[in-house]
């Protein structure tokens, strides 16, 4: 009887061609998709180039994406982009995007069906787990393995052990996958999940649409997650149906299969959460947050920068204000998000609400650029890292929480509620 | 009899209390408004701080706006803006703007009605001459000057000899402003009227809108012109009717004033207009540049990047697309201007051509950020200024031109014309 196995390793055991694979096993396997940004692709292309090879495994597997410091904040930044722009071209890259064409990585490679189910995706961002949500095994590399994908097509990996969590009850009113990703983080600790694959499963993420399983899954790595996986099921292969080009194969945990931990929450609990400085496993709820005055909220990046979050945003401030002296910087994560959200007329709410629309870009995520901190300022950001200096001067402070909870943050110039408003 | 005197010297002898002036005169003058941006006025405000000095001469004629690297590109641009925040609220400056409230300072301070005709306005920013189309005294200083007069409400200025430009004859399809000042600029030179008052005349300036006007007075500057003025009319004064808040007084030169030189210009002959690097000198009509590919279109500043501008890009580009390979970046110069392009669909139509659209800021303009070229690039740009190094690396490009040529030529990928298309 062949051995019950989680999706993860069933994904890592057909990439390495074996009948089954074990936690621990080092392994080596056949990648689906490779991923470097403007910041991490030029090292590999460095690498390629210095040791004079003069192909990659397959220029279809391979997507570059200049999202981070683009349009283009300095020199050093343009020319980051012009040498992954020059290398895409000779290599015949299929899917480079730059330009009025680029969107944020994580937000892109899904809504473009680059990256599918069953899928092995290896990307030199950090928060390559983001595909997990379409029951792909998705991870982050130095760009030094991409390197190496990107000539060979394989790479290594130690299987993870896999860490199952059941999320039961119903949810309250504003809470959303950010919430229940948080307040997992809050609950674990930022090593709490360190190399092992997470299983985000339950009544509640059986229910959870797309946008909310990719900012979970996203957001793994910030418990030390290798992966942070969803079963594909009828929500997935709706999301999937017009947008894959090829073949995919969907895989999912068998029943019996090992854990090596099962934790479960009663998400009736659970309230709108908000990560204090400098951790994302500081949470706390929104009712104990108290009296955080801010200096500028950020809506948008690979965590929640999907027309799912504009909506709600927009929703709540709708005919509101945004307070006197705070920025709301608000980034569609890609151009046919800001399509939607121009179509939608959300982009008009959070104009004339007060807010900075600016184009899909990670931006102040990583104190790239486009809202960036000065010293004692504090940001809200629906982003998913808060730690000191992340968006700005050291001695700046952001809090992380959901699209709900920003846009009213915004019209309150401190971080409070929807329901407060 | 009194003096026949232009407009620049009637606002100079009214300014500085006298019956008249003449060119060559050292006179000290009141200012009306006095402007700084979040580049300048931080050396500005280091001064009044060091000198202990804590009040400033008028807070509501001061008129401080972070647009050049905003939203923040850095931790040092965050700073600056810090600074002229606290600034602004420990000596409760009216009209301090950032965040979503801020525009490009030349395009902003018209449209709120901040300057008005017959004022002497300074700023520290050379295309503070841009409000000489209201029939003001408009100059740029450095930023020592800045302080100084922020502190006494006075500067000093030596009476400019005026030049008076005469443009008649019917416009050719697609000629704007901006081509009429190019084609200025490329006949007298970059220094063709250095240090002199430029007084744009004529039934063709007359038959201009505002925006237009704008476009000229803003690159007078480009000629070494201390000021660029247009006599007010009715155009002005429709304008400015609903946007002052204070009362102003219009001169117009007097019949019989004295000009160091009259130049007239037959429009019928001028055909639309590109600067070539890396001068603005450097300009050919579009029938003889030739075939010039390019990277990047910028439609933005405070050039060309009001309402009536981004309508004649749409109007071109509108159910076309941005070619391949080319990054076209539209910066709508204030708030109120993206909120009427939206409105009026132009933000939709340039977003279905693959336009990247960016909040209002200085930006790529002057190399700040916000598409910056790498070497060896090329960029076409309604900007005003295309000197070595400008938009980024020193080995980049700027072609100066209209919107017109600029949408057609993100369309064409190499510079054109809409009749190409």
């Amino acid at each position: 009887m062949p051995r019950k196995m989680t999706i993860a390793e069933k994904i890592l055991a057909a990439h390495s061609h074996q009948s089954e694979v074990r936690p621990g096993e080092l392994i080596q396997v056949d990648v689906d998709v490779a991923l470097g940004n403007d910041i991490t692709a030029p090292i590999a292309i460095k690498i390629i180039e210095d040791s004079g090879i003069d192909k990659v495994f397959d220029a279809e597997k391979i997507a570059l994406v200049a999202d981070h410091f683009t349009p283009n904040k300095d020199i050093k930044s343009a020319e980051q982009v012009r040498m992954v722009r020059e290398f895409s071209k000779r290599f015949g890259i299929t899917h480079f995007y730059e330009g009025g064409e680029v969107g944020v990585e994580h937000c892109l490679l899904p809504e473009k069906g680059i990256v599918l189910p069953g899928d092995v995706v290896i990307g030199a961002d950090s928060h390559t787990c983001t595909y997990g949500a379409l029951g792909a095994f998705a991870t982050g590399v130095g760009s030094t393995d991409l390197a190496a994908t990107m000539i060979t097509g394989k790479t290594w990996f130690k299987v993870p052990e896999s860490i199952k969590f059941i999320y039961k009850g119903e949810l309250r009113p504003w809470v959303t996958g950010k919430d229940l990703i948080l307040y997992t983080i809050g609950d674990i600790g930022v090593d709490g999940a360190l190399y092992m694959a997470m299983e985000f499963t339950g009544p509640v993420i059986e229910a959870l649409g797309m946008a909310d399983r990719f900012t979970m899954s996203n957001m793994a790595i910030e418990a030390g997650g290798k992966a942070g996986l969803v079963n594909p099921d009828e929500t997935t292969l709706a999301y999937v149906k017009d947008r894959a080009r090829r073949e995919y194969k969907v895989y999912t945990s068998d029943e019996g299969a090992e854990y090596t931990k099962v934790i479960e929450y009663d998400c009736s609990k659970i309230e709108p959460q908000v990560a204090f400085p400098h951790l994302p496993e500081n949470t706390k709820g929104i009712s104990e947050v108290g009296s955080v005055p801010i200096d500028q909220v950020v809506i948008g990046s690979c965590t929640n920068g999907r027309i799912e979050d504009l909506r709600i945003a927009a929703k709540v401030i709708k005919g509101r204000k945004v307070a006197k002296g705070i920025r709301l910087i608000v980034l569609p994560a890609t151009p046919e998000i800001y399509s939607m959200a121009l179509e939608e007329g959300l982009i008009k709410i959070f104009l004339e609400a007060g807010a900075i629309i600016g184009p899909p870009t990670c931006g102040p995520c990583l104190g790239g650029h486009m809202g960036i901190l000065a010293k004692g300022e504090r940001a809200l950001a629906t982003t998913n890292r808060n730690f000191v200096g992340r968006m700005g001067h050291p001695e700046s402070e952001v809090y992380l929480a959901n699209p709900a909870i920003a846009a009213a943050s915004a019209v309150l110039g401190r971080i409070g509620s929807p329901d407060e408003l």
